[in-house]
């Protein structure tokens, strides 16, 4: 078991990681959120495969638990998804102090997130994560939210779980492409802060694939805490959090010219990665061997390393359409040397499009 | 002109109380948010009587306005005014540094917060309340929300407001009974915490009646100084806060029997202080002599002191579904001594049924 604290001025909590937290899932809610009633909120995905062992762990622990279920996929990450979560915890009468469980992926956290942290001005929110990236990324940070036909994430809030329950063992019945996306993430965490965990990655690959506890817990561990380490210098997300957005500006660039769902985020992370890092080496200010290690990894990953890609117009205006976009300048976050990336500015476009035609399938 | 400082531990905020405020709304509005543009929001009865000289005072200042109206009412605080919201501040790409400017009285203020608090997971908001209520309440301390069929309020969050700008001469199209509401809140302040303050609404009536700038001041100086020390003790609303809700067990059961919008809040709010007065003197430890000054003061400011109620039954089932319930148990929050109350659980329902008499119309 591992714990990563996770430690804000105006509330702290701990992000619990082990195998078999699943069953344990109602004395974390109880620690932190004692009450007689709770709300568990899955898709009906997530549902069917771990709904009844998360509901039974609440019950055994006193909760008269409240479940309802999400339309899966991005899709639904709507209002319209978070007015079916409040009218299931009006229907319960749920109180301010009765917690809600997100059980699920990032889309499952990002939505019920956002009912928790409105519903009464505010309900302990306990998130448990079951793919790679959520446990990686979205769980942990407090940013929750839903998607507008005008575009992805621009409604929402800043609500920090009272307490984060990872059990590895669930990603057993995680779609192998799902498990790979989360190590895009990953190897984005290791590249920004923490050459030992690239180190890690490279190395343990195969284990990893295997779902071998112990170095899941530990490959969790490593990435929670720089997750935590960033959101604990930048909350609101005004300054190092943009680090994060490490190959995000081509990846958004990637997935807005693809078509939502022709491929999968965390495969846009990884391309984007690869552009970033051969833009920085082009721009004279990155490490020159460091397209190549990452080309290496994403390839033993099962990673795409190359995409077709439209013209590098259409590419350039879908950059420019990206929340990172400040003052008209598009916003590049790059490496500078391995665990370390800098926020760049009017890069030229002639780089800009060299970087693309990197990961450019002929 | 006085200044209210709002000290929270996130966030600072100064009210801002000055006759011809509304002119220099761009100045306060840039002093905490520089942007080129920002949204103003009103429903379409203020917009009519003061968006245009707001719209000028900001785009005097420099800022692009994006104007939308709320339809006004407390029917459309909802979730579906709140879209309207964001369609309009996202249509004018508004971005997360831009301010959000609330014009009007609560229920503009609660809308459009709660708008300002979730777009872009929160976005800098001004409010400028135009009733006497907004000014010496629901403007203050950062609570901001909907409605939802099921209950009031049940839907938002707590966003403090970057800075709250009140401008007294604007009470001049208040109607009467609008002026007469907000005066019920200034007793409630003036009971639980400040016992100069009902002596000066007592001395000052005619000139506060009158508008006389210089009272109205004053008058709004106390009291928000009073909501401002209530919210800093207690931001988000776990012990003192409560002690804003003396005379409201009794009103809401008052508004949900009469339909609402039959009684206006602030009358249903002077009846239930009355109730909550005769309710701590029969229970032998609230000041015997306030029920009459109370019902003096009420009646010198044109509130009722008396009301058509159903029977006892009624009234218990009302307060019983009111948000107040802890445990199963009613919480009255009662006067102990003038400027001083207490919050009571298990109080005898003959001494409830009592204080409802006494302020029963025969």
């Amino acid at each position: 078991v591992a714990v990563v604290r996770v430690d804000l001025p105006e509330r702290a909590y701990d992000v619990v990681i082990e195998p078999g937290a699943l069953d344990r899932l109602g004395e974390h809610v109880r620690a932190v959120a004692p009450h007689a009633r709770c709300a568990l909120f899955a898709d009906a995905a997530v549902a069917r495969l771990w709904g009844a062992r998360a509901a039974a762990a609440l019950e055994s622990a006193g909760f008269a638990v409240t479940r309802a279920e999400l339309e899966p996929g991005e899709a639904h990450k709507t209002l319209a998804g978070v007015q079916r979560l409040y009218d299931a915890l009006l229907g319960a009468r749920l109180e301010r102090r009765s917690p809600v469980i997100a059980l699920g992926g990032g889309v499952t956290g990002d939505t019920v997130g956002f009912a928790a942290a409105t519903y009464l001005r505010g309900v302990p929110l306990v998130q448990c994560p079951t793919t790679l990236l959520a446990m990686v990324d979205s769980s942990v940070g407090g940013k929750v939210g839903v998607n507008v036909p005008q575009g992805k994430n621009l409604i929402g809030a800043f609500w920090q779980p009272a307490r984060v329950v990872i059990d590895p063992l669930v990603l057993r019945t995680l779609p192998a492409r799902e498990l790979r996306c989360g190590l895009a993430e990953c190897i984005k965490h290791a590249v920004i802060r923490d050459p030992e965990l690239l180190a890690f990655i490279e190395r343990e690959l195969g284990a990893i694939r295997a779902l071998e506890p112990a170095v899941l817990v530990e490959l969790v561990r490593r990435n929670v805490a720089i997750k935590a380490a960033v959101v604990m210098q930048d909350e609101t997300e005004t300054g190092v959090r943009a680090h994060l957005n490490f190959g995000h500006t081509f990846a958004h660039a990637i997935e807005a010219t693809a078509g939502y769902g022709e491929i999968l985020h965390g495969e846009a992370v990884g391309l984007g990665m690869l552009a970033a890092s051969e833009l920085a080496a082009k721009l004279g200010d990155g490490p020159t061997d460091l397209p190549a290690r990452l080309r290496a990894l994403l390839g033993a990953v099962g990673l795409p390393t190359r995409a077709a890609l439209p013209d590098g117009a259409a590419l350039d205006a879908a950059m420019a359409h990206d929340k990172k976009v400040a003052g008209g300048s598009i916003r590049f976050v790059l490496p500078r040397r391995l665990g370390e990336v800098q926020v760049r500015e009017r890069v030229a476009p002639d780089a800009v499009h060299a970087a693309w035609a990197a990961i450019r399938s002929s």
